[in-house]
């Protein structure tokens, strides 16, 4: 599961660019396929982007020092079957015979598609298989005066998911879609220089100061004379991806205010009051569920135990067990505690499904290392339905909840029981308190109620409703 | 502070070089300096060797694929300050016109200058500066017939702390330090093949059950044979070093029969007993001091929180703030969760403090991040004399604790309280049932009671008692 | 002085990216920053490409398996100053909507920023900074039928010098400008797939037999059925870039039925009687002037010698002397073989001098090494007019040729006597028979006759005529 | 055909490790499987050395800063099929308790295993597998007073070719066995520092002037005082590679006071004496062959002409073509010029033929690229005895001379005729003036005459006296 990208800007800073990349580095677990920044010295835009991890592409220091100038966008792109392009890397910088331009993108447009076929058909020329050229080729159609308004009427025609950042020669610009569903904060250094970044755990890296959050439908600009918030619309109705609270964001981040860290140890209280067991302890799959599992644990009062172990270091192997090896019980990243499990009831609780291979795997592992019995408790509702703004799960056939009961589920993870978090437990665990129907969440994996139009996706989806998968 | 490496054999495997690949993955944490494997071929031993981590130094699988052979044996060193020398990465493999030898060490000698200078005055010529290739000049110099006996006759001449591995075209040894100082583990495979390796988790690994641990004097055989146990020495002291426990060890491990995950949440709930505060609470260092801290969570009935956070894509990062950034408050490695900590009395469970300037550091993170107190709880007895055995503390003038009193300390880091667990805390936390003084454990780095003579350290160790540091 | 590049191109061969790799081996001295290949595996298009030399972009043999298909087209390009950036690395893959189109390109356009800054005003983005976008974007903005009748049209928009390979889902297009700046040739392979190469050297490489070259004014179509000659324009005049024969080509190519090698020999030929002197060797530069040197030794009687050695091993040495070890004599990429010249009159044949610092370096050079007088004589005439067609020399200022006398150039460099071609022994010595005025050559850096209008490039030109350069 | 090494060392130069740097790289031809530089900080030895060229092993210029000191010593090695250790990269770095001193050497020892074995037999541990330690560990047992007494006496025991440059903490010493095998050059700097080398291009290479060559039995120390020559043995009769002439050395440098590339146009000038023929051009093989065959054209009145071309770019291609594309022709390192050889009778002279394969190679592209008629003429006699002196020769299986007849290599070649260098003729060419028998030449590749005993090596090669191979 992949969560489109991070991206951050800082206008006003000696060293825009390298703080751009310490905002970056907490932005990494966002996207790990490629990393670039774009600085502005005095109205020329620099631009350096790579393959890898931000420390590989900057591994030359002198890389981050020719990008010089007081203003700086960067990105961090997420890591697919890594097809090793370049040319989808961002931040794309452009060079116009009148002026520069420089863009980053994190979601998701449900009519990318109509509106690069209708620019295409107009002779616009695409050189990445992304989603972000598309507003780029609408800012330079527009008959507006002002970058602006020409940036606000693009921002009209793209649908679906986005948090942009653009720098021209004399501002940086933040904007986000209508229902917000994707997180972007404003924060401000100890010099005064505004930042925007993804999440708050950015701003916490390089000593600034929260400010506020980017509304839906807001369009933020941050130039010499400082800050200046206006809309592009107001026709904004919030609905925060829910997964980022569950599973994407940073669990140091403040999403809408609301302490994600926090927001976990809620699903894994509220998951106790809703599915208690008797057992001897409660173990997390590290490390995106530690939090669920502590609160789970404190709930009912069984005790929080480290049953599994993440190897830290199996990032960069290449090398994999021989199948004759892998019979054998060899096995790479997450080790279970034989001491501590072994002829022990245990809760394991685990953030969310997808595929719910890791989930049967890690049940055995259990079992393997001794454990009498293992109880899985999901700390989110079944992933049922695809997402189209910003999350790579484009189908049904990649979710075994959309197929399977949960009766079902349990007897392929050779769990002895599994349950879910309830919607209502989801919902009240976050707390936001934005109006009905959403209450500020988008829940639609969970539910298919997705709170815009789906455009381009409107066949596929409804074709995905009637298919009965195979593969679980 | 390091300790000195990871160690691990296997044979009688068909694929002996790959299982101690995927042993020596799961020993990484004792050491990232660089790794090397040894093969046994019917007789002929292949080595390939190299700076980095495991993956780095086999990142091309044509090299593990080239150690052929049903034996091998394997070994990870610790990161020093980066000499980026190959000479000392082991195994050490010795070709003789009549013999082929590899070995591989963890630990250190106190008698190695001594032993390093007298082969040298007979003509010996070294190659590396490690004292690993001691054991092999003296085995040479041995007169005794067979191997094994000249083996048995030079592990007596050698003192301090060792657990070495050794291969011979037909036989794995593995031999262990009258004191123990170093854990050492055997297992055995689904196909019936014996592996020794530093820790169980390494076992756990490779589907290998746990079969005993090597003992104090003790060298173990593993041939075609199977599995014999013989000794060189029956004036044994079991000493197991108590920081493997505190800190070296994986949490997935036991160690004489001790879970180390279990041992450290008892030193947080000693700790917890012996040095109570009110707070709103607990918080651990990631990711050495969450057992502790869970244990002091569970037994104060304070509540467990995700109050630190650390970036886990650190690693590789080359680039490091400027002065100008780090006044500003940019930082790298840990992130306070300010959505957690604002407002809060904390309590800050670390696992040991060598220099202090991490704790302060942290401290300062958490104060900044609107922390209204910070109760630091260290759970394991100051730190105050070096170690000789292995791990890289070989002077009193990096221990803050041998410098300055507990309250000295508390000013320093900023802290509203400091508390360190006791001695008998600790030994009781760990449980070990062996006799007196020693009761099993190494506690010299806390009080001074050394378990051996100290050798060529001596003078040095006497004339740093003396000392009055002025680096704190 | 740099080339732009080498393109390639197969249709109808199983292994078509790897012929390609094969045939870009030998076109790798037309250019070294970057290099790239695209495949055509039945109408899908794949692509790859990076800086570096062919062997590094290719180092792994996975990145050539990938792509697969039976037709294929590849780049080299030159190296500058090194801006690494892969954006100008070629071919361009472009996907539409309703067609997938790949594009390589030789040469310089001379109405580039006109029509970019035309295109840009209808709305049209550019990736790259380089010319080779804007035939793409021409051919989409064509209302032609079909493609080949709108690339025709493109082709007569763009002027200046180019060579251009395209592929699209079902041919391969190659076009030469109507002057035919740079080399294009077709051959044929043993299986009877057609190829185009910059350099009938990359025909031999892949054993290709020599079929034709591509005409000025010419578009070829390869496709299942064959190959088809096409034209876009008849309004031609052959005047092939007269560098290419001087200093570019492989002497192992044949331009326009003239062996390269053959034609250098015979330029020394020619300068040895155009400019003799007595003397007791003849040495060439190595290794562009071998060929001249020898012809020029052949003529005049006078023994040819190794009296220079080229150290092989350089190319990617980034370690420099310092300024002290520069006084002290270190150099690295010429030694002057003292045993051969130490005491003798020499005749140092070098094919051309752009700023004359070579040419000083190595006249000092000899003499340091013992010779008692050094003669220069260069097998083309001075050089003193920028290129617009594709070699990038830009301006007058970087030729001393320009700036400086004969006699002037002969006291700066230190020789004892200077001597150039003649532009009738250089015409001669290649020996084409096209028509008046051009005969078949472009001949503009010696006397500033351009076959084309210049375009965007006037203004500039005619400033540049009124300069007198300070820098020599 | 391999040449074990290149050495270099220098004293009293403030950038010695630099000017160690810039001196191997015009060594680089003789090795280029790894290099190592070992520095004399005041009495204290810095060393670095890795697998790869000098280039890639100093890559990062900090390598090279770190080699601080006014005394170095360095070394390349050879290439052979790259079993990828470090181990036997020199110069090798010994720490002794009461001294420190580093070691190179070029050549090869025929009593090294006999040594070995003794030494092995004492105790004595060696940790590579060549020849180098030996030198050490009898330096180390000599119970002579000085250094220099004991090296001298270490001299006397290793039999065989060897150059040997050491470096103790106050000074450098060069020693060459009684027969001279393998050059060694002194020379001066500008500042008066004194060098040594393998070959005096690495001389020119710093700008130090030539001094004189190491004698055999000659031991040159080089310290604060100078220079000064002593002898470790009068026995000597020099005995100069002949291979060092022919292909090895660099043309530029002077070997004995003979300049390479004149003794290797003499040759040529003997060839065409002894084998004359009817031609329309003579061709060398790039680049070791193009001295002889222009001495072949200048003495038989035929034009010297290009009709092979070498790809510069070839060297580290990892990627071959198929054997499908094989056998259609594609090939990657030498082009025939058809342009040039097409429909003429050609000499083709190269300077060695060691398995033939490459010379069958070469006739055949010539032929396919139109040549009526390939003469094949070697500029040396045939080899057909195996080299025990540092030449990577050490066995008759590896030489078709020693199995095949002229006319049954003219056929196996499909050569229109072939003809060989007489030894005379070799002779004559290089023009040493010693005392017979060897007149300063060891020719036994030639003629199994070897100027010492072989001692370890003499029943092998008895052996080999009687096979008759079976590989050709």
């Amino acid at each position: 599961m992949n969560e489109e990208c991070g991206i951050f800007g800082v206008w006003g800073h000696e060293s825009a660019a390298r703080v751009t990349y310490f905002g970056l580095h907490n932005l990494q677990h966002r996207g790990q396929e490629g990393a670039g920044i774009v600085s502005n010295e005095e109205g020329y835009l620099h631009g350096y982007r790579g393959l890898g991890l931000l420390s590989e592409v900057f591994s030359n220091e002198k890389r981050l020092d020719k990008l010089r100038g007081d203003g700086a966008i960067g990105h961090v792109r997420y890591a697919t079957s890594g097809n090793g392009h370049v040319d989808n890397i961002q931040p794309f910088l452009f060079r116009f015979y009148d002026s520069q331009v420089s863009l980053a993108h994190n979601g998701n447009l449900t009519n990318a598609k109509t509106l690069r076929r209708e620019l295409e058909e107009e002779g616009a020329i695409f050189h990445s298989s992304s989603d972000t050229e598309i507003l780029m080729h609408l800012i330079r159609k527009s008959t507006k005066e002002t970058f602006l308004d020409r940036l606000k009427e693009s921002l009209n025609l793209v649908k679906g998911g986005f948090a942009y950042i653009l720098m021209t020669e004399d501002a940086i610009y933040a904007a986000l879609d209508p229902n917000g569903f994707r997180p972007l904060s404003i924060g401000q250094m100890k010099n005064k220089a505004y930042v925007v970044a993804s999440e708050t755990c950015a701003l916490e890296a390089i000593g600034a100061t929260f400010v506020r959050d980017v509304q839906p439908g807001e369009v933020v600009i941050i130039n010499d004379k400082g800050l200046t918030i206006d809309v592009f619309t107001t026709q904004t109705q919030p609905a925060i991806c829910s997964m980022e609270y569950i599973y994407f964001a940073r669990p140091d981040s403040n999403i809408a205010g609301v302490n994600v860290h926090t927001a976990r140890k809620n699903m894994g209280r509220n998951l106790a009051k809703e599915a208690p067991i008797e057992a001897d302890m409660v173990i997390g799959v590290p490390n995106s569920s530690l939090s669920a599992a502590s609160g789970y644990a404190e709930y009912s009062g069984i005790p929080y135990e480290l049953g599994l172990v993440k190897n830290q270091y199996v990032g960069r192997t290449f090398i994999q067990p021989t199948q004759e090896l892998r019979e054998q019980g060899v096995r790479m990243k997450l080790s279970a505690v034989r001491g501590v499990v072994e002829g022990k009831r245990v809760i394991l609780v685990d953030d969310s499904i997808v595929r719910g291979t890791t989930s049967r795997r890690i049940v055995q592992l259990l079992k393997e290392a001794g454990a009498k019995e293992v109880h899985l408790r999901i700390a989110s509702p079944p992933l049922k339905f695809p997402c189209f703004y910003g999350i790579d799960i484009k189908t049904r056939k990649e979710l075994i909840a959309a197929d399977l009961s949960i009766d079902e589920m349990n007897a392929r993870f050779g769990s002895d029981s599994l349950a879910f978090l309830s919607e209502d437990g989801l919902i009240r665990a976050i707390g936001l308190t934005f109006d009905a129907p959403y209450t500020g969440l988008c829940m639609s994996y969970f539910n298919g109620d997705y709170p815009t139009p789906l455009y381009d996706y409107e066949d596929e989806y409804q074709a995905s409703l009637k298919d009965r998968k195979s593969n679980f």
